[in-house]
């Protein structure tokens, strides 16, 4: 009831048409995943989104790769699954292997570990860092 | 008084003065930063960090810097300075420019924005991620 | 196993059974939804959880709706489904359309992502704003 | 050492020079506080953030106020001190009185709980909800 | 600007008055921490915090150092200082050594790495858990 | 696709079988619950993890069934739903009851709601905590 449904490809407006035409072309696929279906119901999130992703995610002095790793890195802190799942298919895409995405992985839990052995413990930021 | 001090590497037991010794030895740095002299209250918990630490951010199918990437993508989303802090101290040391951290902050902070933007609009995960 | 069942309401204690009754009165139901049933594994935590409750999202300086949206955000900040699909569907009762659920959305989209701009830049708070 | 500093006005480059004046003309102030100024280390993410937070923040199906709770209200949630003061600025200056501040406060503290009692009980989503 | 100040004891309306008085008669102190004090800037909050927290905290199945020990662990896990040394201290007074402590650090450290190994596997949850 | 499947006992590499075999003599089971059989997909991490785990979970200035109690509290806090289960099954068979479980649960919410008011509020650090 409270939520949104993925909005069909033939039944969008327009607006919405010519976005998942752009989506298509660029990620050169040939159906709309259900993240970008989904907030197509907010036109304006939906061409934001698209617009800021592409800026951010481009290739620029970090590799297209290493962004998606942090991407995975950042939705494995959050425990977003379609988050986890869908920036892994891409990261696949562009070389990922499964032996990366498991040292991914340990470099997360390792981090969310001392993470909360530095909050616990309270470390005082030396000198050097300042 | 609820907190505990960093140890002064004169006054450690043996056993932390040891460690103390292979962490500068191995890190090629003359002094003991905060977090290993604070964690040293602990010395299981500091043989144990270290050498996890060792273990997981050496070079295997991901380069150590891209490790240190990942590493600070995962404590910005936590929001811990310190480590932010010292992480990116390694990382510089390792090769990362100004330009690759602003870019990594970009993909953090999106990757934060669209995790919460699929929890609220609940995106069903896509047969093809399955 | 480690999951405490929902409590029926023909098999409730007496206790739980007159605050059933009170829930199911003050707002106008007529059943009890598997977030009170299952809090009533723990009496207290169901009479004390209900009583702050309604004390906290009452008319007062703030509407009732405007409580909701902040409850809401609050949720989906935090991931919680359960949380974000009952209180949208008590906020829908209060008024809430789907244009303020998406506007409201894309608001929680970006302050999470701001919020982390902020510690990944590690911001200095502005003299005005001590 | 591994902070970004905030950019002076006076010594910004072109395209931030014109950004920092668009953003005091909008918001009608004469200075520009510390968030702009730091994160226009980076102008692709100064200018893409407050053209999102423009389009966002602004009148639509809910007020520019109720907005601004919902971003403290994040914010809150998120630990993030700089943009609880600033967005409690911006918000009684739309008029938030200290009334409101300390309900909005109520609701977020209380959401919290009732998150975690949700995840804890692990409670099922009703069918009503679905 | 934008912070409650913590509200004096002198300077208390009647009704927080007699709040303080009863905690610093229930607690054993001759002051009022600052807690206490900010809250009271919302008397609603400050009376069903006060009493939500006696009846949470006090000796039931679980002693109330166990009750400290868990308290300190989710706000180890959220990273809030006030709460961690606060409860510290609550915790010495009920007989925490240094040695418990460090040991229940090193737990919260761990399970925030395991946790986030779970969610990265995306582990399911095995029959014998269901 | 993108996810690790459960590595099967049989199947397994000769290193892998043999970790398998010390956690069921160590833990007295007679089959490997997912979790290990999951991150065996890493065999680095496997072992580490249950080399991290024994040290930090044995009896030491806390008992086991309070380290696994502070476990569950975490893991409600990160909202790790295998992460509940799998270690309120431990904490049962070390003598956690029903009415301890509900107990540690409120105080895990309560714990989340005044980590909050505190944030919230921003109280300060008093004197006597420092």
């Amino acid at each position: 009831m409270t939520i949104f449904k993925p909005i069909d490809e033939k039944k969008a407006s327009s607006r919405v048409k010519k976005l998942f035409k752009r989506i298509k072309k660029e990620r050169k696929i040939n159906f709309i995943p259900n993240f970008w279906k989904t907030i197509a119901n907010d036109p304006d999130t939906l061409e934001r989104t698209w617009e800021s992703l592409n800026q951010i995610m481009k290739k620029g002095a970090l590799d297209p790769l290493t962004k998606e790793l942090i991407y995975i890195a950042v939705s494995m802190t959050n425990s977003c699954e379609y988050c986890i799942r869908s920036h892994s298919a891409s990261a696949k895409k562009k070389g990922m292997t499964d032996k990366m995405l498991k040292e991914l992985i340990a470099v997360v839990g390792m981090a969310n570990e001392t993470n909360r052995l530095v909050e616990s413990y309270q470390v005082k930021v030396d000198e050097f860092l300042k």
